[in-house]
């Protein structure tokens, strides 16, 4: 019998790792609780209306067709509610056991509130296409309820919308509601000025985009101020509920407190690990960081248990553990690149396991960053081999940005749509998904 | 002051009673409790996966932004709950009411389970894009839980569907269904065969479309036999459960019992006006059908209450109360043409009480009537003034039916994104929408 590799998650990292198993000879069981991959970069346009769900995903079946046709891959949903790694059995959600030779964990990651879990309900934050149409609808809702406001408070505070964490996700969404209140909606409402909206940047650390030069970060702010988004940096959340947001800056000791009326909350400040990867490192003896993510061996397996192997979000892991050439290792980040790379890495490991090789260790390589802020405004940060950095901003960034993750978007149909969708959005101003579902409707007495 | 106006719905009779009031000296408050207008004739390809939301629904805002430039249209997202027609006024759901000289009730249907509102939780109807969604999660669902289901009584039920009522609604969905499962399914599972799904359409009368002359019936009820639909007339349907459909035929005097197995069970058999009808005709002293629809006179307002009209899915209206010369008056169907006429009818109405001219009796023009089944099958059957009926099946009625959905959609992106999708669809068999959105993410502990 073939011997049996179960990959939990089917985002970049589990995606890729059965596809890079495509022609091994293993039996390999995925299993997801959605029935989609997520391109997850383009996440906020459908949170932003800009795109619609099945713009951004694919369903898993067909995205793996052919190698299910060969034959070596079952594809089960269902949700992983646990592991037990002494018998090598992954527990299903409906009493169901995978019993496996070889176990690849790419569960991802979630949001953190780090102990504020009350947080939730007021500011949603951004992982999953629920969550995303949760937040489309409180965006477009707020305009509807200021619309029908008769308060001028109260309209002020439906018009104000507070983004919290200034990492990618929270200037793409900042910038992206800016834009949207000055250019698409300004002609839509008859009581209100959708202009007069303001779209509220906080954000911990001294400038926006962290894991940029801080060159580009200043780019990125100046771009993001012309979009009309107030960043407000040095600032730490000390509170959320319903109304607003209050949070603290600090001058030498002394604390300045602060208080944003908003009915319209955005959560882009924490991720941690996904819960299942607690689960994993308590039953197979491992560690977890702070993150909550799992702390891997420099092969990606964890110590005790080379059957067993930790990729993605999910994974703590060192960008060159074994090559200290290339300077001090540094944590390997929390992008799509890195996942897949994590990926292609689990599955070429295992396969040398499978010949009796030994394993080698995981090397992240850095092409660079994106972020986009809006429409015309990007940055990029590129590692060019033989060259070094190459780092530019505005026009020529975004662009770049979009062809970039029009390239890398799942399925050539896909591409297609988001480039339709696009190009239609530039000219027009115009946001195709700004459809809002209402609950199910009752059925007549 | 200009005479206020208050039209409640934007569906085709309330969208169309705007567009005929767009440059009359009146000032109109328009109000819906979604954001969005439906076209709701291709709904159905919403709940199987064939079309996204926004590319069958437009943002009521931008489709009348024009008029609402010009300055006398307000809109607002709002849910009515009564009517207090002795002081002329809407009561919205936030404590606010909206002072009317002339209101338009365009609030349509719902579906009606006659009296068993405990088959709602088993048997979804189809109305809202809600209701699309909790379909296509509950179809596209059916497939992965039979994947999983290791009892094989069990996965039969998981690939058993049935549709009740073969209206146009139910012809559709059966046909789509059947169509999914023998053409975009059969590669993508490893476990289970999609080609054995079985899909059971019940009809309480002796034919399918009962809406069209029997020849039509017979060849649409063919073309489902070739689809692979299982179609079952003179059923009554007597319980829905969990796990299936239990109902009853009568042979003579007899009546036999019967039951299928099936975890996935719609309802397109009944619709019933809107609740608020009742309430209106509460109020205003008027009087319901047995479908719950608001009984009109002849110009579409209600007796005793000129300044009220009922248009659409809720008007009980008679198709030519006045004119002898046509035949015995019928009640005019619920469909969108209808719809519109009524909306149109009613704005002209209005614009003659201002000018206190008499108001007209509304005439229903009847252009025919189109139902698809599926990939190249429909039934058309056309009215030609001064030929008579043109009736015809098979592959032109499905491109006739094509191309008549495509140019009555609104907005003229819609029309290029859901042809693009038709003809991808077309060749690919692929069906673009098959994902379902999980609930929201929980914040990570």
């Amino acid at each position: 019998m073939m011997p049996h590799v179960v990959i939990v998650g089917c985002g970049f990292g589990g995606l890729e790792a059965v596809r890079a198993l495509s022609t091994a000879a293993v039996e390999i069981t995925l299993v997801d609780r959605t029935n989609h991959h997520l391109f997850q970069p383009l996440l906020y346009q459908v949170a932003t209306a800009g795109l619609s769900a099945p713009a951004v995903s694919a369903p898993i079946r067909h995205t793996l067709r052919r190698q299910m046709k060969r034959g070596n891959l079952t594809i089960l949903q269902a949700e992983v509610i646990g592991f037990d790694v002494a018998t090598q059995r992954v527990l299903l959600d409906d009493d169901q056991a995978l019993a496996y030779d070889h176990l690849i964990v790419a569960a991802g990651a979630t949001h953190s509130y780090f102990g504020h879990d009350d947080w939730a309900a007021h500011a949603p934050g951004l992982k999953t296409l629920a969550d995303a149409f949760t937040i489309r609808a409180r965006v477009i809702g707020a305009f509807e309820r200021a619309e029908r406001c008769l308060d001028a408070t109260q309209r002020d505070a439906w018009l104000t919308f507070v983004v919290i964490g200034a990492g990618p996700t929270g200037v793409e969404m900042a910038g992206t509601m800016a834009e949207i209140a000055q250019h698409t909606l300004p002609q839509e409402f008859r009581r209100i000025d959708s202009r007069r909206t303001h779209v509220v940047l906080l954000e911990g650390s001294d400038r926006v985009l962290g894991s940029f030069v801080p060159a580009l970060s200043q780019r990125a702010r100046e771009q993001l101020a012309r979009l009309g988004v107030d960043v407000r940096t040095g600032c730490t959340v000390t509170g959320i509920d319903a109304d607003g947001v209050t949070y603290e800056t600090r001058s030498g000791a002394a604390a300045q407190h602060h208080r944003v009326a908003s009915k319209t909350v955005i959560w882009a400040a924490g991720v941690a690990g996904a819960k299942l990867g607690q689960a994993l490192a308590a039953g197979a003896g491992a560690m977890v960081d702070r993150a909550g993510r799992v702390i891997v061996k420099p092969d990606l397996s964890l110590t005790g248990h080379p059957e067993i192997a930790v990729i993605g979000d999910l994974a703590s892991a060192m960008s060159h553990p074994d090559d200290p050439r290339q300077g001090k290792p540094k944590p390997v980040p929390g992008v799509s690149p890195a996942a897949k790379q994590m990926g292609r890495a689990a599955a070429a490991n295992l396969l040398r396991r499978l010949r009796g090789a030994p394993t080698l260790p995981f090397r992240y390589i850095d092409h660079g960053n994106l972020a986009t802020i809006g429409r015309k405004a990007a940055v990029v940060d590129l590692t060019v081999p033989g060259i070094g950095a190459l780092r530019f901003s505005g026009y020529f960034a975004w662009l770049f940005w979009l062809f970039a993750h029009i390239y890398f978007l799942i399925g050539f149909r896909n591409r297609l749509i988001v480039m339709f969708d696009w190009a239609w959005a530039y000219w027009t101003y115009e946001r195709s998904a700004r459809v809002v579902a209402q609950p199910p409707s009752p059925p007549a007495a």
